[in-house]
């Protein structure tokens, strides 16, 4: 992203001072102790339990410096770790920042960084609480995020029970298919400009998953960073059961006419690709019938059941049956294409 | 750290399982889910106030794999964070570990890492409650660590007032000191092993930290993770005031006779030394005529005192007063050695 010696350097104080005039981060109410200070001091609300998660977002892994925008890096680094509160139906507070930077994202690139990762806070109701700075040959940011959940609510991937009926919000493969678009160098034709907001700009569901949780509708949960196949399997071998999914009922990203010569299959796109942040999540038979199709703005799509038998198995469209294999994200399996981003 | 493709590669579930077993990570009491799920849940002790911190550990900038054995990168790690709970007083419960490790970090070097993070997190009391891995060229480490502290009882940056004494724990420079032997290859004499220890092993000043802010003793603190001059400007900035110090009194890393001659100068390596994490604190006039010279087997000294004049002053062995500069550890602050190991 640069070189080390070009730029103008900052001081470690100077870039905090930027973070705070730009990210909301104002002690008061429950957040006692804000940036500034060794550690940050909350005051938990009565009554309710907490939710933490730490997720990592590395230059040349989840983000490519000459395709990515800073804005979008701020705001996807903080909309990724946000939804696994989501996935829990927790509702986010507080976040905790690390930066290791380079000096040359330390000027205007830490500027609009920092807006991008603005926007995600105030959408998300998250306050900044703490954070790290330091310097780094390549980006490399740290987020932790901190939510509350009524005592009891939290939905875990180990919850569903054979028979329970398997719900996805949202369309899968979208993302995966805006990472395709942008590999191919294909973007800069403005008509598709529309299919690459999902892999810029994910939106955790965060209405969606509180209110599962609140409502006690899901059994379990989880989001759909990996891709579908790979998130199906954690969810199953958590809860020490199996699955039986519908390839045509699985809801899929819509190929415009003119990018099928590509060769992309959007069943391939909807089972294997990540970065959809999209809830999967389990229901009772019972509680099934009586569920929305539209929670909070966003369509919910029953795409298969729950089994005792511990394979996970897709039925196609003729009928036939065959075992579905994680093959979405692992950082640690090798690929031909070893690069998330 | 090695090739990406001439290593065994371990899948991410393998990785965490690896993480299960040889880190304290068993959900119980406070901890609802730990590690496993999108994310941890935890239940509140009730009055408590929660602390937070997060922070980086890289390899080529906090860490060099030819000079730091993998068990100390794994201790040390955490160390780093926690001494932040310690500068607030408060008590160390939980962590999330954030790992981005090259391939070649999978393997027995995993193991010696979790050995040494097994260690500090069991000397420290806490547990593992999440994580994040992923794959990167260069190994990058996160932890953030959560506490617990009564109500009110944190101690700040900024909390010091006009005529209070100003204290540190421990020795200083020693940490410094150790790193510039290593940076000369000497630490093959067996006789000088011992003075690398506080750079391998630090260990955050929690017991101390904990009686201070229990007991209401100290009115401001900090840990010197950068180096008193740094450290001290720090705190004085938070509490809008300054510092006179007095370089005899300083508790100056001792040189052995054999050292002399490497021109090292134990007060400069005591001033701008970072990485000691000693705990600076300040106390007022009354309190300091109570305060034991040592305190859980750690030695308090008194190096000067706040005062309403925003310099901080160095008054040396002749009388003679002099402005004592910020010379520490500042990632962004362009210095002969950029690197911090």
């Amino acid at each position: 992203m640069g070189s080390w010696t070009t730029v103008l350097m900052a001081s470690e104080g100077q870039l905090i001072e930027r973070v705070a005039r730009n990210l909301p981060s104002q002690a008061g109410a429950g957040l006692r102790v804000g940036i500034g200070d060794d550690a940050a001091v909350i005051r938990p609300r009565a009554g309710l339990e907490w939710v933490f998660t730490t997720d990592a977002f590395l230059e040349n892994v989840h983000f490519l410096p000459r395709m990515h925008a800073p804005e979008g890096v701020g705001y996807k680094a903080l909309a990724r770790a946000t939804s696994d509160l989501a996935a829990m139906g927790a509702r986010p507070r507080y976040f905790l920042l690390s930066l290791a930077l380079p000096p040359s994202c330390t000027g205007k690139w830490f500027d609009r960084f920092l807006k991008g990762m603005s926007r995600a806070a105030r959408s998300f109701g998250l306050v900044l609480a703490g954070g790290d700075t330091t310097r780094n040959p390549e980006a490399a940011i740290n987020l932790t995020v901190i939510g509350e959940v009524v005592p009891g609510r939290a939905v875990l991937r180990s919850g569903a029970r054979p028979g329970d009926i398997i719900c996805v919000s949202g369309t899968l493969g979208e993302a995966e298919l805006g990472l395709r678009l942008l590999q191919r160098g294909l973007p800069v034709r403005r008509k598709w400009q529309g299919l690459l907001h999902k892999h810029f700009y994910p939106e955790p569901r965060l209405a969606l998953g509180a209110w599962l949780a609140r409502n006690r509708r899901a059994t379990a949960m989880i989001d759909t960073s990996d891709g579908l196949s790979t998130d199906l399997g954690h969810l199953c071998a958590a809860s020490g059961l199996g699955a039986k999914v519908w390839a045509a009922k699985i809801p899929k990203v819509a190929l415009p006419s003119d990018l099928q010569k590509l060769g992309l299959d959007p069943l391939q796109l909807a089972l294997d690709g990540g970065e959809d942040y999209e809830l999967l999540f389990t229901v009772s038979r019972r509680q099934a019938r009586h569920l929305p199709r539209v929670v909070r703005g966003v369509p919910i799509t029953v795409i298969g059941e729950v089994t005792r038998n511990k394979r996970i198995l897709l039925i196609d469209d003729a009928g036939r049956t065959k075992t579905l294999r994680a093959q979405g994200w692992d950082p640690f399996r090798k690929r031909g294409n070893s690069k998330r981003a």
